[in-house]
Order: structure tokens, then sequence, then C-alpha cells
């Protein structure tokens, strides 16, 4: 087959064909094709875009290019929820311990941070003592422990996805909605999980700030999951502010153990509860029914955080030990008093990384105490004069350009006429 | 600046600015943008097109990456041609000495054919002693002593060039008119003319196959040339045919000097003097007037052939020593009489190629006899058992994939009910 064929044809807006997808996949992993053509081809998706069956065919391709987990034969159904990231956005950490206690498995391969948008693994790594780095083996002896894990996911998973996404990264085709969805959906497929729930964030925080773009992401990732046989569904959910009261590492950790203990902001307990429930009808667990506990039950009555404890114990994490604290505290006062009416996630996710909190290079570190604690949240009143939001970090010369990225990421008024939307915007599966 | 961000701006379709072309140009030159996201770049160009200014600022950006000739001190006035490249068009063996021999002065760069077309260097390669590399210096001093020269562009002109094609070859994006014409123009530019006349051919044996494509390209190259303060116009011309009587290297240069000597194939001949006389009037010269010739006279009176075999001489070359035949001939005849009606350029031109007139890769060598003689021409009368063809070929092994090619080349009819179309279909200027 001929690589400059393969181009013109997706180039000239025809379809590809399953030989041909499948030849491109396998000779761009093996290197038989340079780096040059498949950027190529990847402007030529994002401009003439890729139907349903090629971005089937298109996933198929990158998840037979490298190993496949297989948790069939444990005694639960398995279960697991991606998040298209947002700001926030610990939504993983409370949540997985929440569905393991009502009686699914939970196999949670997660990533890093990268830009304004936090990682899962980031955000756990701030437990002393806990790894993110498992074995197969590993994994496999946690999740039969515990109901769950979460964990980095071996170089050996979709590694075609691996080395195009960091091409897409630097010749500007990484907003193109077929290529997202196979790239996702390659990883997750990878897990063997028997279902799957998409959490599509849509707004200013987001990946995809619009609703039409959003929407057709999710459609084209739950086609994928069905025609894989995977029962999947996503939500639409709202990420114009960020999720909680809290954006940083060891600080949304804190606030996922509030939820845990039954405490916690509404928006994550909402979100956390939405997606449980998604989670174990789409794994065909209905509570009530054959010793399935309500997600609700399981945050109230504390097995949910008993799990989070043996999840964290179990990967080297010490449950009770005292989080890391950043070193300098700046305060934000509120300088008119009124209704909180706006509140930018990306300008507050923007500050948290500039405070140190994420990374601008895949190889740099993070600070696992920097952050940005809110004292408010949308719709809710603040006074003059009262804090607005805590800025933490290690380094004091961080401050200034985390403030300036917060200066415009607010709104006060007197009377804002209409309440925030609804956090959960639609289901589509 | 940064490259993503320019890759961005012409993917979603904005125009890009004179310094986003001026850095990407001079960044990839100096190898400071990785092949990949120039392909990307490419690609998005491909696809969304650039406006008159961007291609005249991208042309500029080429021309600025390397050296340009003066030819500005010449006592005659500078005048060049290029064609877009077709089959059989040996048109600047007979053209450059005709115009030199009326009054203007001819400094041709030349390329060598790849795939169906054939090179202006190839050709002349099968004179003994000629040599197509010359030193600015010895170009200089040939155009000088002789009113022309055809000869190797240096590495040093347009090297931005030089490096995008062979990236546009591999990925797909050769056939983009705007980086077409800034590639060309790029080069002709370079050379210092003072005038500019494009043969822009159009036909099954062209670059471009419809004549919608043609005319933008044609008119896209004349606008970059006027910007620029060249005196540019374009003939639109049909290479729907083979261009004369032959197709392969030495076989084109003896009809060249049939033309030169006073005769030769009527289509041969009425281009030589229609872009001559595009050329003279885009130099300034008006035949008659102060001594310049008409093109006809100088092909009628000896003083193009005399030209011709100085600047052979001049270039090494012995014009009266007999030229390379091929070893092996096949004839094919005609299966009927009647009126040829059509004879593909395209077909001919492969068997041309097979036969070992042409090249596959550029470092590949060819053969100086190899080629296609025609014995008839379209709109012409042809009997059964005649010969239509004959091959020339150094290994007899080649004649069967060659035949192949022609086998569906042309058709053969009672009566056509219409000649062929004009040779010259439009000028532009």
């Amino acid at each position: 087959m001929d690589v400059i064929e393969v181009i013109r044809t997706k180039r000239d807006g025809e379809q590809l064909s399953p030989e041909q997808i499948d030849w491109v996949i396998e000779a761009y992993t093996r290197d038989e094709i340079a780096e040059e053509q498949m950027a190529a081809l990847a402007m030529a998706i994002y401009l003439r875009g890729m139907d349903r069956a090629e971005v089937a065919r298109w996933t198929e391709a990158m998840l037979a290019s490298g190993d496949r987990l297989d948790f069939s034969d444990l005694a639960r159904p398995t279960t697991d929820k991606h998040s298209t990231g947002g700001v926030g956005d610990k939504i993983t950490l409370p949540l997985t311990p929440t569905v393991a206690a009502c009686g699914a498995a939970v196999p949670q391969l997660s990533g890093r941070g990268l830009g304004h948008t936090g990682g899962t693994l980031d955000k756990l790594e701030s437990i002393p003592g806990w790894r993110a780095g498992l074995t197969p083996a590993e994994m496999r002896g946690v999740l039969e422990s515990t109901g769950g894990v979460v964990c980095a996911a071996g170089t050996g998973l979709a590694p075609a996805d691996r080395k195009l996404y960091a091409l897409r990264d630097v010749t500007g085709t990484v907003e193109s909605i077929p290529l997202i969805a196979a790239s996702i959906m390659s990883k997750k497929l990878a897990e063997g999980t028997d279902s799957l729930v998409l959490d599509v964030k849509v707004g200013s925080g987001a990946f995809m700030k619009d609703l039409g773009s959003a929407r057709e992401l999710a459609r084209t990732m739950v086609d994928i999951g069905t025609d894989h046989g995977v029962r999947t569904s996503a939500l639409l959910t709202d990420m114009a502010a960020p999720l909680g009261r809290t954006v940083g590492n060891a600080l949304e950790v804190a606030e996922a153990v509030e939820v845990l203990s039954g405490g916690g902001p509404a928006d994550i307990v909402e979100l956390t509860l939405a997606l449980a429930r998604e989670m174990l009808a789409s794994a065909g667990l209905t509570p009530g029914a054959g010793g399935v506990k309500d997600p609700a039950d399981a945050l109230a009555d504390g097995s949910a955080l008993a799990t989070w404890k043996e999840l964290v114990r179990a990967q080297g994490g010490d449950p009770d030990a005292p989080l890391p604290e950043a070193a300098e505290h700046r305060v934000v006062l509120a300088p008119t008093s009124g209704v909180l009416t706006r509140l930018d996630a990306y300008q507050v996710g923007l500050a948290a990384w500039r405070l140190g909190a994420g990374r601008e290079r895949k190889e740099d570190p993070v600070s696992a105490g920097a952050g940005v604690s809110l004292h408010a949240e949308p719709g809710g009143q603040v006074s003059a004069g009262e804090p607005l939001f805590t800025l933490h970090a290690d380094e004091p010369e961080r401050f200034d350009r985390a403030a300036q990225a917060l200066a415009g990421s607010y709104e006060i008024a007197d009377d804002p006429g209409f309440g925030p939307g609804p956090l959960v915007i639609d289901r589509i599966g």
C-alpha cells in the first residue's frame, strides 16, 4: 500500500477503506510511515473528518497495536468512567470507591495533567507513599481485593495512540473530534471494561467550549464503544465554573475525602452520584437488588470512605497521613458586595497552573500543595473585604501572575436575575 | 512566534500574516521547524488555500531564503519562459536561440524530468560534451556571448523551495495551486529576469488536467510576477496530445534542430513563434524596430540555428556530432485505416518513460536514445499496416510494457466530424 495514496484519499474528501486504516496504523506504529506523512494525514482528517465506520476502524486498529487487559473472569461486572477533563475535576477520587462499595469493579487507568487541567494521578500522588505505577498483576490484585484501582496506563496499551498523540500535539491537529474520540476510546477499550460512562465536559474550562462540539464528541465516543460491544453512555456536564471549592492536587484530595465522609460541596456530590448511578446501570447493577447499594447510601454509611482507605493503602499510600501544604499563601478579597454571577473555570485553572499545580511539559514536576481555594461559588453571596480566593504556592513569586489570571475571572452583581444552569446538561447513550 | 499558532491560523481558514509567512519560511530553511509541522501546514494550505497577498508574500519569503541573480547591467533586456511541463515539450530548445537571435537575452534555468514528463536538461545532455552545471560567472559569460543560456539552477537559489518541494512530494501536497505557483515563481524571480512568459499546459499530459485549474494557476503566477515588478504573462496551451512527432531526449533534440533549420512539425513551429513573440513583447522589443528580428525570420534565415550552435558550443557541446541512438527498435503498425482522432499525451509519455527516457527517482540515469517516434498526428490520415509508432530502447525487454501503454493511447475513426482544437487556448496577462 502507498501512504501518499492514503493521504490523497482523505485529502480529497473520500472515505478511507478498512484496509487503508489498518495498514496506516500498523505501519506508523512500526515507524514505516514518516512523521511528516502522518502529520499531513492528521491535518487532512482534521479538515475532512471521518465517518462512523472510519472512526470505529481507526480505533480498532489503534487498539490492535498493543496489549488488551482482560477482566472478564472477575466475580463483579467492571465499569469505568472517563472525563474529558476540567478544572477542579476530582470526581474520580470519590467516584471509584463509591461505585466499588456499591458492588461493581472499577479498573481506572488515568493520566497526568497538562496545561490548565489537572490529572488524577497528580492528585493521588500528593498522598504520602501512594504510587501510580502498577504491573498488570498488581493492578488485578488491587482490583480484586478492593473493588477498584486507579493507576497509570502501561506503555503497552495502544502504542499507536501514544505516538500519534505526541505528533498531533506539535502539529495543530489535537482538536479533531474523530481523532480525540479514537484516542480516548482506544485506551479505554484496551482496559477491557464491560461498560463505560463518559463525562464530556463543556464550557470555558473544558476542551470543548460549545455544546454542539461536546455533543458530537460524546455521540462519536458512544458509537465507538457500542460498535465494540461495550455498553457506553455519556453525560454532558457543565465546566463553565470550576468543580467544587478547590483547584490543586492535595487540596482536591482533601475535598474528595470530605465528600467520602458524607459532606463536601454540593456540585461534587451531585456529579459523583449521577456518574455512580450511570456506571451501576451500565454495569447491569440495580441498587436495592442482590446486595447492590445506592451510591448515596455508600457515601452516608461510611462504606465508600472505607473502600477509599483500602484503595489508597493497596497502592502504598497512607490515607490518614497529613497531606502536603504549600509554604506560602495569599488571600484575595472581594472588592464589592453582591452575588457572584460568574467564575471562569479556564482562568481559575490557569491561576492554579501558574501557582505550580500543573505542568507545561510532560516531564515537569508538579507541586502537591499549590492551588486555589474558592470561598464562594456562582450564585452565592459575597461581602466586600471578605476572602474570595486563597492562593497556595511553594514560592511567593508565583502569586502575582496567578492573581492576574484571577482578576478577570469573576463578576459580582447586585441581582443576577438568573441562577447557574444545571450541572448535568444531557445524557447520550 | 509559535509554529502551532501559525498552523492553526491556516487550519481555521484565516489569512496568514506577512510576519507569520516570513518567519515560517525562514525558520523552516534553518531547520527550526520540524518536517511534520511543515507537512501539517502544507496540508492546511492545500485544503484552505492562500489569497493573492499570502501567495505573494510566501513567494517573496522563499526568494529571500537564497541568492538572486542580477542581469540588470546587460546590454539587452532579459526575458525567460517557464513551461509547467508536458509530453514532447522541447520548446525551450528552439525557443531560446530564436529569441536570442531576435535581440533579447534569455537566461533559462531548467530542471530534469521526473515521471512521465521530460526535462530540458536531460534532452540537452544527449548532445555529446554538453554540460548543464555552470558557475554564476560561466552562466553570465555564455549569456553575454550568445544571448542565451540554458543551465541547471544552483542550490543557492530558493533553498526553501528545494526543501519544501521534497516534503510536498512525500506528503500528498504537491497539487496545491498556491504552493505550485510560489514554487515556480520563487525560482524564476531568483533568476533576475526583467520579464517572464509562462506556458501553462492543460490536458492529459499536463499537471493541470482541466482548463479551470490551469487558468487559476496561470492567473496566480502572473499576479505574483506582476506584484514583484516583473512583466509576466501566460499562454494556456493544449497538452491533450504530445507536442511534435518525438518523445525522448536525443529524438527531441533532433526535432528541435529541424525546427531551427526552418522545417519541423507545425505545432512546434507554431508554439515556438507564439512564445517567442510573447517574450519579445514582454521584454519591450518590437520586431522590425531597432534591429529586432521577427522570430519567423530568425528561423527562416538561419540566425536562430547559428545561435543554437553557439549556445551548444559555449557549454562544451558539439552541435554537429551525431546524436546517440537506441540500440533496439520496434515498430507498431496501425490496425485499421482512417483518421487519428485521439492521441493521449499521458500514455505516450508513460511509454517513453518505460522505454528509459525518464526516471522514477531523481537519482536515476536516463537513456539518451530511448523514446517514441510518432508517424501520425491527431487529425491526420493513417493506413492499416503502416507504421504508427516507432519505439526506441537500449534493452528490448522494455518494449512490451511500453507497447501496453500505447495500446489504449489512440483512436482511429472513419470520420471524426471535428478537427483538433487550437494549440494556444488563451492568453493571461
